[in-house]
């Protein structure tokens, strides 16, 4: 029970380093730009979300770097997302150059279902139905 | 009526581009925590002042980019505030090499003082007396 | 004699600060986003250009901030560019929300050519024929 | 085998996010910091070590976020790092509240010793000997 999506960017020349390549916090922030597409793609936004009093602040991030990204170069994340129990969601994340496929990054997020207040919470049943409706479609 | 104060620190990688010195951006990043200090120095702290209502975003930014910094290399930020009228301040910032004096960037911010409605409002008698008094503690 | 570029992206979660609003840093960002494809525009590539041994350091930024964008705002940056001379290019940009149009940001940057050793240097030739072709298509 | 280096610092405010606490890439940010302080107390620096010929990209990266951190709060990181085999080494880190102690982020990066050109190296022995040397004035 998992839903894909995928989204192209280019590499900021404030995200290179002076090894020439990205610096290695530039792939969480990939990351992330890949979940706000991950979230749009189940139909409702990780900003609605939000606005709804739902956050998924993040309790564990993973990155192994494997190869180089220069800037301009474009890239291709493609973000795969499953409930953990019923508090938390695991992103999987993998990066790669969008012309050739070579490997750029890749790991993973888990995020806590927590209320405005700071008290984890249950994913609401709206978000849990969205996320097996997704995963209805795809079959 | 001013008050000046001054911070070093080091650049960090994820700071430098590939063209081997600091991104662009570092230098606004840099001008905030000269900020983060002055702000203390005058006897409270911006913090405490988000506390009691008020904020002071930034409506204007302007940066010279004068020479080079590296990686480690240890920088001086020299901050100087002043009121513009009874609603804004004006923080001027110079940033050196420690060592050397050799400079690096140089420019200023102008920040609003609004509540967190974000409604303009009157700097705060209470840190309008803070600056003259800093003012004062100098001569 | 001036090129002009328009290009949309998403606010990051990561720009956002405390005051739910980008950060101030993020606009030099965003702007750097611009000149990227501004230069795509005029027929190179800013990456490609390096690679033929012309850098242009930014030398100044102005930014005034006109209003707030939360966390995945579709915002849009049009960015124009003139040359300053023979030896230095300015890169005027207005940062808007792409729906409504409201501001967000605008301002400018100045960059010197320089060749990879620092040397400052004159507009390539082929650079200035570019953009006096993409002036020339335009009208 | 270890070398341990004690570094404290301030959070930025463009380190903060709309959920109050510290963007998750911060941390990343944070670990490279600990890091410079934990090569420069074995004796050299990394910013040396890169001028003689040695660079340590990161090739794997995990944090586990405990707990929030707000603008301006200080924090202290605490760096242990270690050879793992001949050719690379890891960096475990702790984050905490500087006056209370409570937890902030923990986790590790694992580097690879390459050559300029990018090839895998063995640690240098000078390298070798620093870490020996450090751990033998530890005891």
């Amino acid at each position: 029970m998992s839903v894909e999506s995928v989204v192209q960017f280019r590499v900021r020349y404030s995200e290179t380093d002076q090894m020439g390549t990205y610096s290695n916090s530039s792939a969480l922030d990939w990351f992330e730009c890949g979940r706000t597409e991950f979230f749009r793609r189940t139909g409702t936004s990780y900003a609605e979300m939000e606005e709804r009093g739902v956050l998924l602040p993040v309790v564990e991030s993973y990155v192994k770097y494997r190869g180089r990204a220069r800037y301009d170069d474009l890239l291709e994340t493609t973000t795969t997302g499953r409930m953990v129990g019923k508090a938390r969601i695991r992103c999987d994340v993998k990066i790669v150059h969008a012309g050739s496929g070579m490997p750029v990054a890749e790991g993973y997020t888990v995020h806590a279902f927590i209320d405005p207040a700071g008290k984890p919470i249950r994913a609401p049943e709206w978000f849990t139905k969205v996320m097996e409706n997704a995963h209805a479609d795809e079959h």
